[in-house]
């Protein structure tokens, strides 16, 4: 393939540690079978599940042979830790982590979550070999339970203190499986969950590699996107209360139709954005329940999701308000009743400028094809962006395909990806302290 | 009640020949005990069950002790044929039928249906009481399994040859009981049912009593309605397909919302009936459902049901092609694909304008507060409609409800209903031949 190695030549020379991105591939594709099903080919790696935990055992492995001091906290985060054979004096400074989750959702792809810890493996790969003196550690994390089957991240949240044991007792899976009981199976208990977390002191940075899950970087042309931050997001649950009539016995303008009401609404969202919300503005309804939901009958009553996103407070509480006075408007126009219920509100999180700076100027200096973005999708490193500077890269996905089978990202496009978290890695190992 | 006192005697000086609605009223209520559930006040008497075959065994009996001659056809439908005893001659004339159906829907209420049977009995019982010398035979007939438990309206279809063996055989109720095995158990065979066909040139007329089951009387402010047809009604099932992505990773302008196509086209109903439409046009969205559903994903699927009616059959083609352009159109700007199957397609019946004319004129007689209007929805009476003279009158319900337990109408305006109907009996009974 030619092509793939003047790409790869092109950015070898202008990077002194260049990462091998047939190393990635190979741990990618070893890291693949935990859960692989041949049928759908997809992955069934959900978070705590015994696939879930012979992957750990797998990765724990290629970290130790490494020579990464290893160990699984108290939630299932497998922990690699790198320090030069010859620099034990600088094993207590803090460290540099690189994480992202290795569980997946049902029938998912081989790149969500896993690119970022075997990304992170390749950095370490390359300083070791290398013998780079580096001036901290490096710590890789592959996360526990991030594809949210007990309702949070659970590896993420372990390890920055977002967790309480209220929610542990109470977290379950939506078959009804607790996360108590799912623990224990994999030799955990609630206690040694909550020893998990991380002095932020401790840590110099977080970065994360992932792959975008969205489809900007494609039609933009870009392999690689430098995130600044995360959407916040808010989801409501609305009801619209009518009146089910006969299809046909009751005249048009004498019904109070409650899906005519969300009809009306959805019609709106476009309008809305305009006015109140930015370019990062998402305005969603997923779901809608109709009852009766007969053919035949006018439905009386329509229960239906909202999820709003955008990297501003402001501008969510202003879409927040308007999406709220075009209900009310609706309902009066269609004679329905109205109510709605803010099922979560989560306020963006932006990156510190200065590590993002640092990440886009390498991106610049490395001649790469990237664009800074914000995220719409929660990642594991929201987590740390208030405790610890934080990045977040992503890769192209193609045709912005993820959660399913045929989720996939250019091997040069990875490649691209895992060489600007390379030389950030290093830029932070680099520094005199 | 002094008013309803007031009401009655006014008709009565009216007409020579009043009904006693108190009758109708005792007769309706004992009729309701057969499937009444004092838990919700619904009646729960579905077609062909032993508590539906008890109430016909009652209103038979009802029948012969006003010395009727009574029968169950080969379907359930129970017939009770009057000739005054002392005019045996004319037993062989065209006989004027009144019917309307004794089954009613789950939970449903005591007058649907009920009412024109009931009437239809007290018409008979003033007539035998006063010895009114008429000319032909008078059959009321409580029609069986007219709320579609077996996907028609299976008494009146019977009466009037619209009945196949194949259909018969074919046909299951959404508990997955046959229609044969139904019939069985009732003491029926699927050829008896295809017996009860009758000859039209043996039928003078057929006239239902109803209630109106919508609004439009109770608004307008009419006791009665006096039916000049019942809409045609297409179904379409119509299918969006976009793509399902994340709610938080595409932005607004590359996403392919299904459930955005179905709140576009929905939006564009009012427009659709404004310009092509008709005062009697009515299109229903009453069933949506979309795929996956969830309030984080964007639907990537949505299939929703189409209702169309009116009174005319060129406005049903164009209502029908203008949803096609406008589906095709909203379609090509989500970036959906878009199919639709049609599930039904039934023409608009428009009753003979010489015996609508005739009721509409006994209604203006007795002084009736009444208005010309179609039928939204389907009856006993539209399977006669183009076979022999056909009329059907509405009495206002209460709200516009109907299959539910709290369905109602006023008796004074029954009596109102029940005179135009004994009125109009009595036209056609003393024609000379």
């Amino acid at each position: 393939m030619p092509w793939r190695l003047v790409i790869s030549s092109q950015i070898a020379t202008s990077l002194q540690y260049p990462i091998q991105v047939e190393r990635i591939e190979k741990d990618l594709y070893a890291l693949a079978q935990y859960g692989y099903n041949p049928n759908d080919k997809g992955i069934y790696r959900q978070g705590l599940t015994d696939v879930d935990m012979q992957a750990r055992a797998w990765v724990k492995e290629q970290f130790e042979a490494l020579g990464m001091n290893c160990f699984l906290d108290g939630v299932g985060n497998v922990c690699g830790r790198y320090v030069p054979p010859d620099r034990p004096e600088v094993s207590d400074r803090p460290a540099v982590l690189i994480g992202s989750h290795l569980d997946s959702v049902p029938a998912g792809g081989m790149f969500d979550g896993t690119l970022g810890v075997m990304a992170g493996m390749e950095c370490v790969r390359v300083i070791a070999e290398n013998n780079i003196p580096i001036n901290r550690p490096i710590e890789v994390i592959g996360t526990s339970e991030e594809e949210g089957r007990f309702g949070g991240m659970l590896g993420a949240q372990a390890l920055t203190g977002n967790l309480t044991l209220e929610w542990l007792e109470r977290a379950q899976d939506p078959n009804g499986e607790s996360l108590k009981n799912a623990l224990e199976k994999c030799g955990f208990n609630l206690h040694d969950a909550l020893h998990a977390k991380r002095d932020p002191k401790s840590i110099r940075a977080f970065l994360e590699l992932h792959i975008e899950q969205g489809p900007v970087l494609e039609i933009e042309k870009k392999s690689v996107g430098v995130v600044d931050g995360i959407s916040g997001v808010f989801k409501w649950l609305i009801k619209f209360v009518g009146k089910a009539d006969h299809a046909g016995t009751a005249p048009m303008h004498m019904r109070s139709d409650a899906f005519m009401g969300v009809a009306d609404f959805a019609h709106e969202l476009s309008r809305i954005i305009d006015e109140d919300g930015s370019e990062y503005t998402r305005l969603t309804i997923g779901r809608v329940e109709l009852k009766p939901g007969f053919a035949h009958t006018i439905p009386g009553e329509a229960h239906f999701t909202l999820v709003g996103r955008d990297m501003d407070h402001q501008v969510m509480k202003d879409v927040a308000l308007s999406c709220n006075k075009v209900l009310s408007a609706i309902a009066r126009k269609h004679n329905l009743k109205f109510e709605y219920e803010q099922l979560s509100w989560l306020e963006p999180r932006h990156f510190s400028d200065e590590l993002v700076g640092q990440v886009e100027r390498n991106a610049q200096a490395a001649q790469l094809d990237f664009m800074r973005m914000p995220s719409g999708a929660g990642h594991d490193c929201q987590f740390f962006a208030d405790l610890v500077p934080t990045a977040l890269i992503f890769v192209q996905s193609v045709a912005g395909i993820s959660h399913a089978p045929d989720e996939w990202s250019h091997w040069d496009d990875i490649e691209q990806g895992a060489n600007l978290l390379m030389k950030t890695v290093l830029d932070l190992c680099l520094e005199d302290n």
